[in-house]
């Protein structure tokens, strides 16, 4: 079974357990606590449990009295829940994209991926901006083979300018964890790879930072906290990770992240709060803020973050970068903080939407990482061929669309606007209905899950170790009921009816990802 | 949305909500209730939430104030969660089996099914029990052919047995409902159909009762209550009974059950204690116990239950009969009463193992029922070969498969020494760890899953009008937190990663149903 403390089992791992006949487990003998009752007394006793306050403590005393503490609400269990939150997949075919089959590895996605592109992505060597400052993958991957510059002078000029910015005046609180000499390792690697003309990939030696939240060696995974790290080691790469390393990425550090995810700020009372490149007095968003803002400082052209309720999308819109959530099971979740298990994934923030797709081709996989998952086929846009640019269907709920302020709605409106002038893409107008019932469905969800999954070791931990903003976060979060746990699922499929119903006739649904601005200033931690 | 009242939303159906632009449905403003707190507030504010008694009551009030109780904890909601208890499924490929495609309808299943069977089930017409008790399905279906008896004819002496029954000093409770009318209407049918050689299936004529909880025309369903039919009617088949009524089966009433499926006596304050029919002065268990009662009393070869924590294989093996829950998904569960989503599906009584295999033939679907569950190709085990009966290989776990009464582990070991000795059938010693943390799993999953499906029905209710063990149970249904529903979870995944392994190398896992025998006259209600 595990290890039992005082306030619960703490499981060890199915596939340690011995299922021989001669296994060290015990057979526990079923210990019904229902009192045998008859007549009045049974009676009395459902009189008392349904009072309110002292039904309420009767069942307090029968639960704590029984084993359900101990072996089920405080245990420490590794293994998922036995559900995911996935959903039935109607392929269409479709001409425009191009269907990845099961045989392909990492650099042959990638490469893929590349081929899907246009030509106007190539900019010529020439006329790149010598200080790499927003270089594309493909500026990095072209400069790199035409020998412009090797991955080793642009390792040595990423620290450089990681560490201005992490003084004086500047203190962007980009990153929790840089390791000089393991980027410059991986950067002597790549370099010797161009050397021998074997680069892996359009990806190899080419810059890409991590949220703290993905286990990545060899640095620590401190989910944006002082203590997790110390409770829950990091001893091997996230798939995510090793996949990025097969194709040659160069990883340069663990980015800043609000605590525990738990926030949208980015405001960390650990490792600083990361800044907006563009406007240093305000916030960039979270919780993926570091990785945002290195992709909007022009440091990478890509970075990781994970997305459990807009943690990419937030920080990109506020930094003006590409936020991409991909679907629930395509990106492997194994070596990711385990903060929740059915809405937080694995995402990319990126400077322009073909770097998102290069990535998002590297670290997606074709075989849905949860069991259970049901998944369409990989596929891929072509953008290269001699077609026209097809003609998108955009979703519009104006009522949402709108409930912004009037900066980002003029913003918006304008950039839809072009898209119909220019492509004759159309917007046809929709109702997406009970937009805030989903916004409560997922608050309840992804606070269940949070709090359920921290709670072996916030049990461990005093709480002066966590934040102001994180502790109060955490007593809202754990106060949910099953019955509001189970009920937030039964809204999430009526979305996925209403979604799947709007998109049958649109391919998009679009709106402001952030509706307002929030200075840094205004915050105090 | 839906509509409001005082205490929550009570949604429509997704497939009627409008999704177009002039939709009634209003666009709700977030509301976030979150208070702009700096400094010291927010430090004050933490304490205080972090307190034990002090903590909850703010919490009450901040939760009370929200939208969050009447939007999702206190909503109304048909549709069902968003996730399934499925799992992955490994194709073994087996000669012993015949896989059945997709095409087939619901008779040539039936039809597959029997074609699979041995040809010693046919037993000679002539030397049938001229009063049909104990018939098998084949029984009948041979009987009508050769024009020895008719379905009318049946059906009358079928409603003599059942009104015997019903009354003193019988007082069996086996059924809530039976129609005679509907019922003699449905014989003349299958009688017309055998004088003109058509009959629809080898169950057309047989009579098959169904468990109250299953929705059946004409009748309520009741769910063994004195109420639910009143707030829920019933308005057509469940599909399962429409699988049915296509092989022409003859449906014979409701069936008594424990009131809601919340516990396994079978004895009902409103509609009577079901006896078991080997010994009147004992209970025949349940939930499913009229089922289970009408088939051992020999009234009809087969009748549908719901299992949702033993529901089925209890009552099945305290009256002697056999008991089969089907793996999730592969019996449509609609228009059967959602107690649960997870654990509950339609199972099948019937007096011998083939019964029970022609009725599954007929219920059962290729497709999953729930979306996204993953199922097993539907196969069906070839008894008629010339082969040898297939070796089997039985996994048992010594300490659990011991821990019953000396009576009943005498009989389960006497039957797998027979099995060894007659067919060379193997035992392996096997260990199945935290057989109890399962049973305690089960609970908070069932529990939790109970209360909410019936939370906006007992809003209604005066609890009055619910029995007092149904009172009891309901009060601690309703107390489980979303960490011990989630915790739960995470236990089944252990577990169904233990039973793969086991099943691995061994084709069943064998133990006794129930440990333990219980007399009704010890039970005062």
């Amino acid at each position: 079974m595990g290890l039992v403390n005082s306030r619960g089992v703490a499981y060890k791992p199915a596939k340690d357990v011995d299922l021989s006949p001669t296994s060290s487990e015990f057979y526990l003998t079923a210990n019904v606590k229902a009192p045998r009752m008859v007549g009045i007394v049974v009676k009395i006793f459902a009189w008392v449990l349904e009072m309110r306050i002292l039904g309420k403590l009767l069942l307090y005393v029968l639960k704590a009295n029984n084993l359900i503490y101990k072996l089920i609400g405080n245990a420490e269990i590794e293994e998922s829940p036995v559900f995911v939150p996935s959903h039935p997949v109607e392929e269409k075919e479709n001409e425009e994209v191009k269907y990845i089959g099961v045989a392909l590895s990492e650099t042959e996605q990638v490469q893929e991926a590349v081929s899907c592109l246009p030509s106007w992505s190539d900019r010529e060597v020439d006329s790149l901006n010598p200080s790499f400052h927003r270089w594309t993958i493909m500026d990095y991957s072209r400069a790199y083979r035409s020998r412009k510059i090797t991955p080793l002078t642009v390792a040595e000029r990423f620290i450089a300018a990681v560490s201005e910015s992490s003084k004086p005046p500047l203190n962007m609180s980009f990153f929790i964890n840089y390791n000089v000499e393991d980027i410059l390792k991986q950067a002597a690697e790549s370099t010797n790879r161009y050397e021998h003309g074997q680069p892996l990939s359009v990806l190899d030696g080419v810059p890409i930072a991590v949220k703290d939240e993905i286990d990545c060696l060899p640095y620590p995974t401190t989910g944006g906290t002082s203590w997790l790290h110390k409770l829950r080691p990091c001893t091997s790469d996230a798939s995510c990770i090793q996949y990025l390393r097969l194709c040659g990425a160069l990883i340069v550090g663990k980015t800043n992240m609000h605590e525990l995810g738990i926030g949208t700020s980015g405001i960390n009372p650990y490792h600083g709060s990361t800044r907006n490149p563009y406007n240093t007095s305000r916030i960039c968003g979270g919780s993926s803020s570091g990785s945002a803002a290195v992709v909007a400082a022009g440091l990478c052209p890509a970075a990781l973050g994970v997305d459990g309720g807009g943690s990419v999308r937030i920080p990109a819109s506020l930094c003006g970068v590409v936020g991409l959530k991909p679907t629930f099971g395509r990106v492997p979740h194994s070596g990711v903080l385990p903060l929740n298990w059915t809405v937080g994934m694995v995402g990319i923030l990126a400077g322009t939407i073909e770097d998102a797709f290069i990535v998002y081709a590297a670290i997606s996989s074709k075989i849905p990482s949860h069991q259970n998952a049901t998944l369409p086929k990989l596929c891929f846009p072509l953008l290269n061929s001699s077609r026209p640019i097809p003609s998108v269907t955009m979703a519009k709920y104006g009522e949402w669309f709108n409930d912004c302020s009037d900066d980002i709605r003029i913003c918006c409106s304008n950039a839809l606007d072009k898209l119909q002038k220019h492509h004759g893409w159309k917007t046809v107008e929709v109702t997406i209905p009970e937009i805030e019932v989903m916004r409560l469905a997922h608050y309840s969800t992804i606070a269940s899950e949070c709090s359920t999954s921290l709670s072996s070791y916030l049990e461990k931990l005093d709480s002066s170790q966590l934040g102001w903003d994180a502790r109060v976060a955490l007593a809202v979060y754990g106060s949910f009921g099953s019955k509001e746990y189970i009920k937030a699922q039964k809204i999430r499929n009526r979305q996925m009816y209403f979604h799947r119903k709007i998109l049958a006739h649109a391919d998009v649904i679009v709106s402001p990802t952030t509706g307002v601005r929030v200075n840094l200033d205004t915050i105090e931690v």
